[in-house]
């Protein structure tokens, strides 16, 4: 199927959701994050078809989020590890995960992080990397930043959601 | 397209996924906290059919994200304003510009978040809601939580990616 793409977006939002495809993947990536690397790991939790289950490893590796390593020369078997740009994706997912254990989880978190270097139970919480305060939608605003092409700048700004950058 | 439903799996992670539904999702809750409310401000910004358009909104006021708010009545014409559900998603979105931000905008970020509060640009930074410090994949480890349901229990730990709860 044939779909919009959001790569060329002035929107980081947009290209992240362009990259990752479909919904899938934030649940091979979940399983990366709790330690799968070989297909049948992936395939075994997650049930899905092993066409599309490659499928999302392939695009994975490609956009450098997983790489394979061979860990068996005959036959050849690959595994997939995370690499730095598809750890750095853990914030994402565990943010998801405070909002579904709080609106989705009648019966509470199915799950719960434990945060080894302070050792307390714990739950992602989403800051201002400046004042360290929860960042809420209501005490935000957004400006166009030094990556927003030249070309599309003033029609932008007239739409009225966003501001120049100070 | 009929796909797998996520919706009852024991992972918040499954659960958002499954409501959030595809990809224009996230971009329609972006324009709605970019300040759209009407019908015409979500298409003219985001290019998309008006029949996805109106299953997407339709989606979200049915899961509670978004509620309808009549604003005139000859013709019959509704706004979609964000409920606190909706507003809350929030920080799952910047979370996903952050990431986006520093993989995928090699021009430097499109757009910047200025914090109102603090009065800074900034970004957002997701942390451990305990110690307050980065929650970092190898710093991170799961375990079964009061929602998990009881029947999968001794399987999900015989898998070896839970440990018990303290």
């Amino acid at each position: 199927m044939k779909r919009t793409t959001f790569a060329d977006w002035p929107c980081t939002v947009a290209r992240t959701v362009d990259l990752i495809g479909d919904w899938w993947t934030p649940l091979v990536l979940r399983e990366a994050f709790y330690g799968a690397r070989r297909f049948e790991q992936f395939e075994r939790v997650l049930g899905l078809s092993r066409n599309v289950l490659s499928q999302r490893l392939n695009r994975l590796t490609e956009e450098g989020l997983l790489e394979r390593v061979r860990y068996q020369d005959r036959p050849p078997r690959d595994e997939y590890h995370l690499t730095d740009k598809g750890r750095d994706f853990f914030p994402v997912v565990v943010a998801m995960m405070r909002w579904g254990d709080r609106w989705l989880a009648p019966d509470g978190p199915p799950v719960v992080l434990h945060h080894e270097t302070c050792d307390h139970d714990t739950h992602a919480e989403v800051v201002c990397a400046h004042c360290r305060e929860p960042l809420r939608h209501r005490e935000v605003s957004v400006e166009l930043g030094p990556g927003f092409p030249d070309r599309l700048r003033a029609a932008a700004l007239a739409t009225g959601r966003f501001g120049e950058l100070d």
